[in-house]
């Protein structure tokens, strides 16, 4: 069994924001390492067919007391970010522009914390330029990587393989090819890799 | 805190039927009971707009290893009906005619276990009438229940009342006016139990 989990991640999804803070709980105790793979969740929906839970009022009502329950039960933070849903293009793209970089694991507390800690509009590219300056960023910079070719085809071949590969939402994790949906399946995915 | 658990179930669910096998050891953990509440899923949908998981391809074939995991894990039989989905329409009047009666545990072991361990097509009435024989009932008698004014008007008005209270899917647990969806949820229905 390979001792690394793929994670599969959109900014936009409070879900990935759980699973994203619970993840140095798995490593340490697993020993395993995390390969983050970021995506465009509206592609997946896109070429899925799938929606997400909010497109029905009552499951987004449950969803916020489901999210918040699951955040007390763990002692995470969690701020239902106000201007949800947010498009992520941008930020996505600056995701995997940076996915072989060491920057991205600042990038991913950066962007993950903006979106659903403090919370911010990150949609807006002022706020997100602010952001990324508090975290350290030079703004101009991620617009200009976000922007390139390089990037874009990127998150474009990213969320194509995933959806090749059977995911239909986020946060999504592999282990090898055993594929988890949900924050709460990361148990399983600790299950998986103890072997 | 109420001491009590609401079940809200269609026979037709995978996942009522994993937490209905879960439920023996929920109520011995707590002391709490459960009171069964049978509702028409198709009618949840139509009323929510929600859809099943199998309405998109690549949930529904997650879904199946999704729920063996959870059945392996707690040792739970489940086979998945070739003939799914079935029409649970007489069935679940069925059991709303036998809402009051104390035989609705019985009826429950025997539709949920011939739905599910395995399985018959239910939705066919003369396979439905020899499991009924098969679990000592009368076939029948349940056939003209099933049939009954009064059984059909109370799972409309379980169905209604339910989506009032914003139930999107089953399974859907109540502990007072907490709700709680999906088999994977009964830890959190224990923890509200415990206080």
């Amino acid at each position: 069994m390979p001792n690394k989990i793929e994670f599969l991640f959109d900014f936009g999804s409070p879900t990935a924001y759980l699973a994203y803070r619970r993840l140095p709980g798995v490593m340490e105790r697993t020993g395993a390492e995390v390969e983050p793979i970021p995506i465009l969740l509206g592609g997946v929906f896109k070429a899925t067919g799938n929606s997400p839970p909010g497109a029905v009022a009552a499951k987004g009502r449950y969803m916020g007391v489901d999210m918040a329950r699951f955040a007390k039960r763990h002692g995470i933070r969690l701020a239902m970010n106000p201007d949800f849903p947010i498009n992520t293009l941008t930020m996505m793209r600056g995701a995997a522009g940076l996915q072989h970089d060491p920057r991205l694991i600042r990038y991913m507390e950066t962007l993950f914390a903006a979106m659903w800690e403090r919370p911010r509009n990150l949609g807006d590219p002022a706020q997100l330029a602010t952001a990324l300056e508090a975290g350290g960023f030079d703004a101009e910079e991620i617009a200009a990587l976000s922007n390139s070719d390089e990037a874009k085809a990127r998150l474009k071949a990213n969320t194509e393989q995933a959806v090749e590969r059977g995911v239909f939402g986020a946060p999504t994790f592999f282990v090898g090819d055993e594929m988890f949906f949900g924050q709460d399946r990361l148990d399983y995915v600790e299950e998986t890799l103890a072997g």
